[in-house]
């Protein structure tokens, strides 16, 4: 009988942070196409008429980064002052510079103390599964993004025309504290831009209607559910003009939805010798296949670096109670069948490609497109085998 | 005798997204200092040279961005180019617009669709407090805190004069399996700036003998535990030219390094008409009470809210099995002694106030300075008696 709640959220490819994170990592994918061995650190502030292009690049590849900006904010939506930004009359200010050479001298293979290809950066990283949906993520931030994914796809295909493109989304779930698992969602809320002539009843039923029911399971809707539609009762301004968009902060919604705990670093902009980003790829992929063969329902792993140190620092999993063999000899597993250095990595995980433009909106984790090479589940057959199951 | 590792990180004031942090809320302040309902959130962006000051601002104050945003980088200590920056010398564009009226017609009380003052933002936060130090704070980030800002005070003091501003830190520790305590650390990370002067070897050990053991309890220190001092071999490009800083990025280092989950949302340059703020301290403080109560052991607890609306949409509490009683009874004494409305936390707390700056380096939680009211343990006495302890 005993439940308790648990709130995820999501935002759309419009809303102002992820603007800018597609847009470091459209210009990130734009000089991987050209030279796989660039240095990546893309990060961008978007504000009323404004695009802030700052951070550390070195590459030989010639990329026109102010084209790049204005195409991403095109292809998002921003085509007009009155939706609050306009990809042709915002100012574009480049400052890029190049990576520290005290930095790269850890990072270069053959280069600083440590001669293998160390980590680009110290910090901590989480990957997290369960068995909560078919992609192995929480239902909260699952359902999350399908609702804001659902609106874009509404908003661009003109069947509901008076949506624009900032919007956000918000679940709270009751879970059953027996089983650990969703029993119903509670409350709803929805946030999206829209055009000065829809009044607020007609949004609230449409978003109803033709946003929330279609995405979320039915029997997961009750009388009870509440749905909080538009709740300050307007929202024409929005996007960079609403509010000021910033790479990477937007990490829990890029993760897990505060269901598993945050490292702090984000993905966006950074190539894959980053560990921030590289290494939560990596932990995903590891926590994931622990699930799929069967090792635990749930299952968080933590993994730290230093600078310039190609082993990681530690590694730790932990599963809840719900591990079919000890937590050890899943730490062990983890070590044989994954390296989890920065070169071991990139390797497994194929990251050296322009494949980063699909992450930043909607979720990197959970995802069942092709480039998503850390979702795969290639290594539960193996980790199931070495257990011993 | 199962254990297990954890690691958490901190960074000192001079990392160049704590610069981008402390500008924000050095702005907050001084706008507070004159106009107590004043609607702010300041972003900064650092890189090579360059300030940049956006978001949204409305107030009646009269405030001189430019000169503030200089003195906060003085005050830091960056005072020449050689540095990696230079207060007097770096640019400094402003670009701040108003809060959005479609926002603050929701957030003004006797506006909008719940007449309240609503929270600012949708939203999750996460409050977070246990037994392993005396400020109820985890273990790593706690000392990892403290290693940075001993750093700081060679620094500023001039014992170590090779020392600069931008630095790391990071702790690797052994918690016992059964016990959840922390045992020893494992591996102790840190990477300083430093004058060009000084060689490798002579840094760490000035860095282990005058930074790292005075700082560390030394009973958790063991023949076995590692020390990796500047492990890339050197860093004397550091600061914003080492490292682009934005506004919001260090919110795990701010917060409880990982060791709870994270809503997402940042503090700095924040009015505390933001939950994304004023509910996670106000989770701090309830977290923070139900401990010092003696309820449980280890608290966490989630709120959530939605723009434009004063209760929050969600609360809930988890003990981790610590708990002296249920947890539904917690979240019953949750809703019965402390008022989550944004309203009611800034009254509880007294958050209108000029107290953000000190918050904006080594962390808003477990400091023990006045301003932090929400670490005050006032409401454990009658969460005792209530629970009929
Ligand atoms: C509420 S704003 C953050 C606060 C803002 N910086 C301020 O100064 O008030 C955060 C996000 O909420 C959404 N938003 C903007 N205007 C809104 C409105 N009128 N109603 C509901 N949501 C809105 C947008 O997605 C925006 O990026
Ligand atoms: C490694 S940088 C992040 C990566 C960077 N954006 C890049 O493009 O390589 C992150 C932080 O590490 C620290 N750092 C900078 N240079 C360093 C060095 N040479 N050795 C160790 N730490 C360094 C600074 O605190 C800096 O803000």
């Amino acid at each position: 009988m005993s439940e308790y709640l648990f709130t995820s959220e999501s935002v759309s490819e419009g809303h102002p942070d992820k603007v800018a994170d597609q847009i470091s990592d459209a210009i990130l994918d734009a000089i991987l196409r050209e030279d796989k061995h660039a240095r990546v650190a893309a990060e961008t502030l978007v504000n009323t008429g404004l695009v802030v292009l700052a951070g550390e690049i070195t590459t030989t590849a010639n990329v026109d980064y102010i084209k790049i900006a204005r195409e991403t904010v095109k292809r998002i939506g921003y085509d007009n002052a009155d939706m609050g930004f306009d990809y042709r009359g915002c100012a574009v200010l480049v400052g890029y510079d190049k990576q520290s050479p005290d930095i790269a001298q850890g990072v270069n293979e053959g280069q600083g103390l440590d001669l293998d290809q160390g980590a680009g950066d110290q910090g901590l990283m989480f990957g997290y599964a369960c068995d909560e949906t078919p992609t192995l993520m929480p239902f909260p931030i699952y359902y999350a993004h399908r609702l804001v994914q659902r609106q874009a796809e509404l908003r661009k295909d003109g069947r509901l025309p008076w949506l624009r493109p900032d919007a956000k989304s918000q679940i709270t779930c009751v879970y059953d504290a027996e089983t650990g698992l969703p029993k119903r969602i509670d409350t709803v809320v929805l946030s999206t831009q829209h055009a000065p002539d829809i009044d607020h009843k007609a949004l609230t039923e449409a978003v109803i209607e033709d946003i929330v029911k279609p995405v979320l399971p039915p029997e997961m809707l009750t009388a009870e559910t509440r749905f909080l539609i538009n709740p300050t009762g307007r929202f024409v301004i929005g996007g960079p003009q609403g509010d000021c968009g910033l790479t990477g902060r937007k990490i829990i919604v890029d993760t897990y939805g505060g269901a598993a705990p945050h490292g702090g670093g984000a993905f966006s902009g950074k190539d894959p010798s980053k560990v921030d980003r590289s290494a939560a790829y990596a932990g995903r992929y590891v926590a994931k296949n622990i699930v799929a063969a069967g090792l635990a329902r749930q299952c968080q792993i933590q993994v730290s670096y230093a600078i310039g140190v190609a082993q990681p620092t530690s590694i730790s999993v932990d599963t809840f109670g719900t591990n079919k063999v000890p937590n050890e000899l899943i730490v062990e597993l983890v070590k044989r069948h994954f390296d989890l250095r920065p070169k071991g990595i990139i390797q497994q995980l194929d990251l050296l490609r322009p494949i980063y433009g699909k992450t930043a909106a909607y979720g990197h984790f959970g995802r069942e497109e092709p480039e998503f090479t850390w979702e795969r589940t290639d290594k539960a057959e193996a980790l199931r085998a070495d257990a011993g199951l």
